[in-house]
Order: structure tokens, then C-alpha cells, then sequence
């Protein structure tokens, strides 16, 4: 693999977060409210973008409309924040395949995961990163994130494909707080060849504290002018700023949690999607095809939150 | 949905094992071993022939291999037993996009998965299953596989997609016997709309007795024959015939517990793999690209004991 | 450790059922229906006892309760059936303490887990019961149950345990059929050293075809005939009428999933003492002091599988 | 249950360690040693002790043995600082008869955790606290260590308890940041019912800045000053030198990752107790009877660490 110089001057970092994937309400790509989504975020000072992340549902979509949904965020971002997609497929074989169709429309860095599910041992899903990399013209991150994909990437493992160049970077989802302080560790000091974001939106004051790069919180397309002012103060050593931000931040995230006996996805893109549409960010609460919606009951209490906080819009 | 007449028809039962997937030394699909495979497995009286399996390393291919190997199971087969093909992908929009093409070319029913890397309730699996069902010309079987797809397919999930006729049979790998013997029951209780086959290839016997209506042994690549005659014995109510046919199997599939230190598909595709060509019935042991490959001990052994068995080729 | 004459020669075999421990309204054991209970098991025809199992919730009880419970055990078995006492604690330094207690009063043979709470390799779970067969003049058995223990058993740790003298059987509830499997065909090869018993009363018929010694079934508290019934026809090779006898059995048993929402231990051993009281065979169905109760609902269903099997008390 | 003025005035914040059992080279307490680390423990500015949890290796110790390690550290504290003890077993019902007896020596807390082996509600756990409390006279911590445990302490049911006087604090060894996070947020809000303290040694800065009352490190048993000096740092609001010292403790506490091959708690404990003795502070690396001890290699390794870091003893 050649890393091209372009390529590895790709920087992610700060707050980077996965857009949503704003749907019509028969379950089409609202790429108009994806397009407005889009603005938003980088109005409000975001430093990078994740397009088709877990947030933005995309192992609901076919891999058409994973290079729709692609087209759409890169065309509407033209250039101002560099944009990491991710190819979340099975193996290495179909990664790439998408991956190259990713890089083809405009996306800047892919992230990946392990494979799933296969059975494979941690030579096997280094094997596979190598290949990855070996076969797409943009840097490969690596997307850690075992609720999912079942498998964990240890801080070894990671640190080896850093050494030999195959990833640029790590989306750590991995719930694992000790296993990223070491892999922040071991990074520092090896150089600092990785750029590790957090996906944890709710501890990121802690994150950056402990050295994060950055931050891809899902909640950011719900409210991101709040993680920008908590990375800045961050990044001035104001940390009673950062945790007053994060503390704000996690009382409105609070409408996660009002939606009951739905399943995972139903409930956490369900509610950002409800909030967001709450705020009029986006047109519709329509979450992917075969995902149980949000009763009323859930929506009225998202509603709430976000009033408490001045956040509704007026419309 | 309507099911028309022809595919409703459509029966598996008895021995159905996964076809293994031969490969050439480069990772290509190797097209004549696989006809030469299918040619034995129908020739040592197979009732039907399960394509892109886990024991197929379906997960490996790209789409456009999954058809090839597809096409190749089917015109060796030629009609004389039926078909079924694993559509193994994310969510029901991709699940259909594979099996819309494995109709296509002449499979005969597919089997799918609950959803990967997604985070879904019973009431959402339902719903994926429901999807795939309406959008394919070709009766829908489930594959409850927990240790690949983190999910289990419960009992009153699958009678009420039987009652529906969305769910023509199960393929069970779940390890669960007695869940699986609570499913025989209900369905038996229910008129019997679901066929039964357990993939726990080295419990056959007592799967038959329990009721299942037939088996999908990976290790029937390795050795085919035996399980025909177990079935066969099954059948007639000759259990002790049954069980000690299943034992012999059962020395024969330590081949499985030969290597050390591998992954699980390593492991166990590896281990039938080797024992395959020892046994002349396919060209190379080659395992999917990224896979880590049996070392000369573990071969040795598998060598050894085909060779107490017989079962060694001349060649 | 020396194995006297005595102790080496007792041996379980046939339905071994865990007695279940009857509770007064108070939560105090209620020694009069526990020991009328044990009459009705070894009148059924039970071979064995296996006394402060799960189903007998010993983890809710003292040490000295334990002892009290096994008194009258002991006292009312007379000798007629062994009895095997389960140990159920931490580490080897305190399942000694009172697997001794247990001896004392005459049980025969102790069952021990491997350890709880710690974090313990193989090699240190095998150290584990060589210290208990070490300092117990009783033949030391093995209970693999994962889903409470946490940890599983594997063959050749077993294997290696029985060539050394220090297991001399194994009570599976492991739930893992294949992995039965192999340990049965590893314990005939080695000529039997472990006499094998399984826990799931809902495969009986199959795991006997699989040659397996015997049961220990729970559900044997409600009802004992019909298992002694199917290990006779097993042992003939009447393996019809073993699976018509399971079958009926298992229609039976479907009182355990009346109960709704409530916990493994409410939902099981509340569902076993809801028949019992039901069938007059205990006087209350208390459970354990914490564990919640069935409501009326689940216990009208109860009483109605009952009572179309014709077992519902006449009182 | 009353809770008395006294009892309730008991507090555990800041650095409270749990204190390993120092044992002779036959396996039995080494109390010597143990008064010993006790001073270090006190004089490195300790506000509190942690006796009997799981660094303190109490699964392995029979109740009689637990008693006399509560005892030595109770007589060695003469009363300086608090002591909070681990009575950790299998039902409410044996935690209450050991907590009694660490009461009786003069152990002024105790925590406990969920119960063991058995199969639980969150409503029969939270029955579960409310019978110990209830039973015992001196404060009640509840210990969220799923690793060991394999349930997890919920948000509201922490609450819950804490609201009826039932829990006066929490020590999370959960390993999930996101969720104690919340626990922060929800106890503040209700006007700080419950101590917080964090379990997990390597994040405690980030775990201070989210607002924890204190930490509970296993690794002070090996050097105590550091965590004070961070505690203290991070109650200045000194953040930066509070990580800087985390840092340098982070770097130390690799010694916990040279042992390979072995299970958990011979790794953990095993690694604290070589650089205990390798710096003098206690006389035998010696570990519980059954698990298995450090190689030479892994020691080797650990005292160069901490020789790297002028931690070595001179003796």
C-alpha cells in the first residue's frame, strides 16, 4: 500500500459527528433534509463529518443508496470539513467493494469494522484492515464498536496497523473506558500516529481530559453547538467550562431514554430522529424501514426535554 | 405474499448438507471441484443441497461470487434434488437484493438470518422476515445461527411467522436443544408447517428422534454416506443402527478439534477443508482469503485419522 | 486422597431428581412436606436424590439450614436410594466446609461447581476440585452449569479429573448437546469412568439414546413416574416409547413458561412448587425468601395443564 | 430499619483502597504483613480502607479466616480513617450472617453485591439490599462488579434504594463509563444520597472530573502517594497536573499486563502482590490457594517497571 500524501493529510478531529440519515416518510432518502442537516452541522462548528455511521442507519440501506446518502453529504459539505464514511460490510471483500464506491463519490476516509459474522481470530481481523487499506485510495479507520460487531480490537492490535501505517484512526464505541486510556497511552507513545475520537457523547469532557482527539456523537445532529463549545473549552484547559457543557448536554440526551420496550436502534436513532424533527432540523421522525417508531408517549416527553432547554422550534 | 403452488412445494428434508466452497490456490472459486462436490454429495443419496452456508464461507464472497457459485450448484445439480441458498446480509433490503438474484438463477428457496450489526427487537425480526417473504419469489427459511448472529430466534417468533406463511422451515444451529425440542413440539402441535433440520451435526440421532425432519451436517462434505445411513436407519426406527452410525461419524469429525489455536472458521471450515482433499473429493484445502490456513501438524492429524477410517484417497 | 471401598461404589444412575426444598408460609423450611416429598420420589421409583441443588435453591439458605435439610433427607431416605448433596459455594475452602457438614450427616456423595465470583483459568478450577476430592471422605461429582456459574466444563478438564480419580461423575445442565456428546464418547473410551447425568428433562429420551446414565430432572418434584417410566424404556431400547413418554412429559412441563416476567428462579422453581402444592404433593408453594411470587394467573394455568393430564389433586 | 445517627455519619470519599490479604508462603493470612500495609495505607494519606473485596481475595477465604483479616485491619486503623467491609455471598440471607460478624469486630460499613449463581429481577435484588440493610447495623454500599457478578446494578434501582435509605454509596467497578455517568447525574439531582466511588484505577482523573466522590484503586496497595496526590490535585481543580499524575500511575500499572497466559485473578492480584513484595511493602508475593502464581519472567518484568519509576525497594 501506498499512502498517498493527499490521503494522509487527512485529519479528523474535534467534533466529527455521524449524520443521521433523514428519511421521507415512506422510508425514501430526504436528501433535503439531509442537505439541511448537513448545514447545519457545519454551521455550528463541527470539524469533520461521519456519513453512514450506526447513527445514520446504514446497514438499513442498500449500497445504492449508501452512495446516494454519500453524494448528497459531500456535495452539500464542498470541501469545508473533510468527510469519513464508513463501509460496514461483512469481510474484507465487501468493504472494499463499497468502500471504493464511497472514495469514488467524494468521501474523504472510510472507517471500518471487524468483520461480522464470521468467526476470526485478531490475526485474522488484522489480515483483513491490511486488505482494507491495501485496496482503497483514502486512509482507513478503524470503527471499534462490540454491542455490534461482537468482537473487541485490542489496544496491540491497533497499535501494530498504526505502525505499519494501515489505519489513520480509531472510532472507539467500545464502552471500554480503561481500554482507550491505555490505547491513548500507547499512542502517545508511539508518536501519536492515531487520531482517536470517542463516540461516547455523554463523557466527553472525561475523553478529551484523558486525551481524545475528538468526539462523533450522535447527538450532535440533534444539538451540536454544545459539544463545539465543550471541545473548545477542552482545548483551552477550561475544564470546569467542558463539564458544565457535558452536564447540560446530558440532561437534554435525557430523551434517549424516554422511549420504552423498543429495541436499541428503535430507541437511540428514534429519538435523536424525534428530537431533531422536534427542533425542525430535519422533516420527518422516519426512522429505517422495519424499525419500530416511537409512541406518542415518547415523543411528548422528548418534546418536553427539549423545552425545558429552550430548544423547540417555533415552528 | 402469494406462494404459488410450485414453490410451496418445495421440500427439504433428510440429509441437506451446506456445500463447502472449493477454492483454488489464488482464493478464486474453483468451479470444477465444486461441481465435483455436488456430483458426490448427490451421489451418496443427499436429499438437498444447501448453498452459501457458513460451512460455504459465504460471508467471504462478494455478491457477484455468491451468484457464480450459485449458478455452478445448480447446473451440476441439474434438478435432481432441490436448492436452498443462504442470503447472508445485513437487513431485509439487502438480504433481498442477494436472493432476488440466487432466484435468478435457479435456487430453489433461500434461508436468512435475523438482522447483523443492527439492533433489533422480536417484533423488528419479525418484520425483516415478513419483508424478505414478500419481496422473493421463493419460499423463506430461517437460519438460527446465536453464536454468528448474537440473536436466537425464539419458539412463538417462528410459529407465528409459520402460522403467516412467511417461514417455511428453520435451519437450527442455535446449540439450544431444548429450545429446538420445543419447537418440534409446537410445531408438530401446529400441523407441522415448518420442516426442522439441526445443523449440530454430530447429535443427529438424537435430533431424529426428538422429531427433527432432517440435518444439514458440514461434516457431510467430509463424508456424506454415513449420515444417508443414519438418516435412513432414523427412519425406519432402527436406533440403535442410527447411534452407532452417529458415533462413528463422531470419531471421524474429531478432525474438527485437530488444530490449535485458530479461529472458528479456521477451525472448522479449515478442518473439512483438509480433510476433503486428503480425501481427493476437492483439489485444495485453501480457506477463504483472510483466513488463516491449518499447519502441517493439524493436517497430519486430520490425515491420521481418515486413515483409521479408510477414508484416506488413494491418490 | 485415598477413595475407600465404600464411597467408591456409589453410584448414580436412573432419574436422580433435585429435591426440591418446600417452604412454610413464613419461608422456614417445612421439613413435613420435605419429607413426605422424598417419600413420593423414591416411591415413583427414583433411583437417587440430589439434594440442595438449584431446584432445591439451596443459594438462599445458611449452612445450618443446608444441614437441616439434608438431616431430613437422609433420615427419611433410610438408606433405601443414595443421595448426592450439592455444595454450592464460593471457592474450594468453603464448598470443603460444607460439603463435610453435608457428610456428616450422612449424605453420600458431594456435587461442587466450579468456583463463583472468581476469575479462575482451567488449570485452577481442576485445582479446585482435586482440593475438595482431597479433603472429603464422599466421591466428588461435577455440576456444570454455566448459565449461574459462569464459566464452563470442559471434556478433556473432565476427562483428565476422572483418570485422576478426583470426579467420579457429572451432572450437566450445560445446555451445550454437542459438547455432552463428546464428553460421553470420551468417558467410553476411557471405559467409563464417570457415570454422566443430564439436567435437561425436556431431552431425556435423547441424551439416554446418546448414552448418557441417567437424569436429575427438576420437573420429576411435579411428577416422577413418567421419568421413571421413560429411563426403563430406554434401557430396554424401547426408544418409541421413551419419546412418546417425553413428549407427554413435555407437554407437561410447558407450566414452566406460564409465569411472566419474572425471574429465571421465580419463573422455574416458583412454576415446579405451584404444581406440587397444586398436586397436593407439598403443602404451600413458597419459594424462596426474595423471590417473587407467581400471580394467580400463572398459577390458574398451572393448575389447568395440570388437570388435563388428569394430575390435578383431589383434595 | 432504623439507620442511627452514627452509622449514618459514616463516609467513604476520596482514596479508599481495598486492601490485599498478604499471606505466608503455606497459604495462610499473614497478618505481620498486613498490619504492615495497613500504616503504608493510612500513612500515604488514605481517607478510608476497603477490607475483604475482591483485591482483598476474600472469595477464597472461609468466614472464620474473613473475620480475623477484618479484625487486623480494624486494630491496625484504630479507628483513623473508616473501614468499609466486603461480605460477599451468595443470597441476602449468608451476606447477612458474615456482614453481622465484620460488624461485631468493628468494621463500620459494609458493601455487598448483587446475588451470586442465582437467576434474579432487578426487583428481587433490589429485595435483595433492603433485607440486608434492614438486618445489619452500619451502612450499606452496594458493589457493581458485573465481571464477577454477571448482572448489572441499574440507574433507577440504585436510586430507588438510595431514596429509602437503603444504600448510602456505590462502589462501580462496572467498567461502564456511560452509565455511571448517568448515576452521577441522577444522584445529584436528588441531592447526593449515595457515595460514588470508581472502581477502575487507570481512569480515575476523567472518573473525578465526572464528578465520582472518591476511588477505590487496587493498585494503591502498591503505591498509595500517587492516587492521593491525584485526588488531591483533582479537589483543587487542578486538572492537568491530576491527569499528569494519572499519567504516571497509568505507566506504573502496566505491571498489571506482563503475566500472560494466566486467568484473571492470578493476573491482577498476582502482578499487585509481586510489586508489593518487590518493593517491600509486604513479605510474600503469595497468592489465594488454587490460583496459579507468576512466572519468573512476568516478576522480572514488573520490577523493572517499577525500578524505572525509583519504586523498587533497596532491600
Amino acid at each position: 500500500m501506498t499512502i498517498s500524501a493527499s490521503t494522509a493529510t487527512v485529519r479528523f478531529a474535534g467534533v466529527v459527528p455521524p449524520v443521521a440519515t433523514p428519511l421521507n416518510q415512506d422510508g425514501t432518502v430526504d436528501h433535503a433534509s439531509l442537505a439541511r442537516l448537513v448545514e447545519y452541522l457545519i454551521g455550528a462548528g463541527c470539524s469533520g463529518l461521519f456519513a453512514l455511521g450506526s447513527t445514520g442507519e446504514t446497514a438499513y440501506f442498500t449500497d445504492a443508496q449508501r452512495v446516494e446518502i454519500a453524494r448528497t453529504i459531500v456535495e452539500t459539505t464542498a470541501g469545508r470539513v473533510p468527510i469519513i464514511g464508513g463501509a460496514i460490510e461483512l469481510t474484507s471483500v465487501r468493504v472494499i467493494e463499497i468502500a471504493r464506491q464511497l472514495v469514488e463519490v467524494g468521501i474523504d476516509a472510510i472507517v471500518a469494522t471487524a468483520p461480522l459474522y464470521t468467526l476470526n481470530s485478531p490475526t485474522e481481523i488484522a489480515t483483513h484492515f491490511r486488505a482494507i487499506a491495501a485496496a482503497i485510495d483514502a486512509p482507513l479507520w478503524a470503527y471499534d464498536v462490540p454491542v455490534r460487531v461482537h468482537s473487541k480490537l485490542g489496544v496491540d492490535l491497533l497499535m501494530q496497523l498504526a505502525s505499519e501505517g494501515v489505519l489513520h484512526g480509531v472510532k472507539d464505541s467500545s464502552g471500554d473506558d480503561v481500554g482507550f486510556r491505555r490505547l491513548l497511552a500507547a499512542n502517545a507513545a508511539a508518536g501519536h500516529p492515531l487520531q482517536l475520537l470517542t463516540g461516547h457523547e455523554m463523557v466527553v469532557d472525561a475523553m478529551l481530559l484523558a486525551g481524545a482527539d475528538g468526539v462523533v456523537p450522535g447527538f450532535a445532529n440533534v444539538e451540536a453547538e454544545g459539544y463545539v463549545r465543550l471541545y473548545e473549552a477542552a482545548a483551552k484547559g477550561d475544564w470546569d467550562t467542558a463539564r458544565t457543557e457535558q452536564e447540560r448536554i446530558n440532561q437534554l440526551f435525557e430523551v434517549v431514554f424516554q422511549p420504552s420496550g423498543l429495541s436499541g436502534d428503535a430507541t437511540g436513532v428514534g429519538a435523536f430522529k424525534a428530537a431533531m424533527a422536534a427542533r425542525g432540523l430535519i422533516d420527518n421522525a422516519t426512522v429505517a424501514t422495519g424499525v419500530e417508531s416511537l409512541d406518542e408517549a415518547a415523543v411528548t416527553s422528548i418534546r418536553a426535554i427539549l423545552d425545558s432547554h429552550g430548544l423547540l422550534s417555533a415552528r
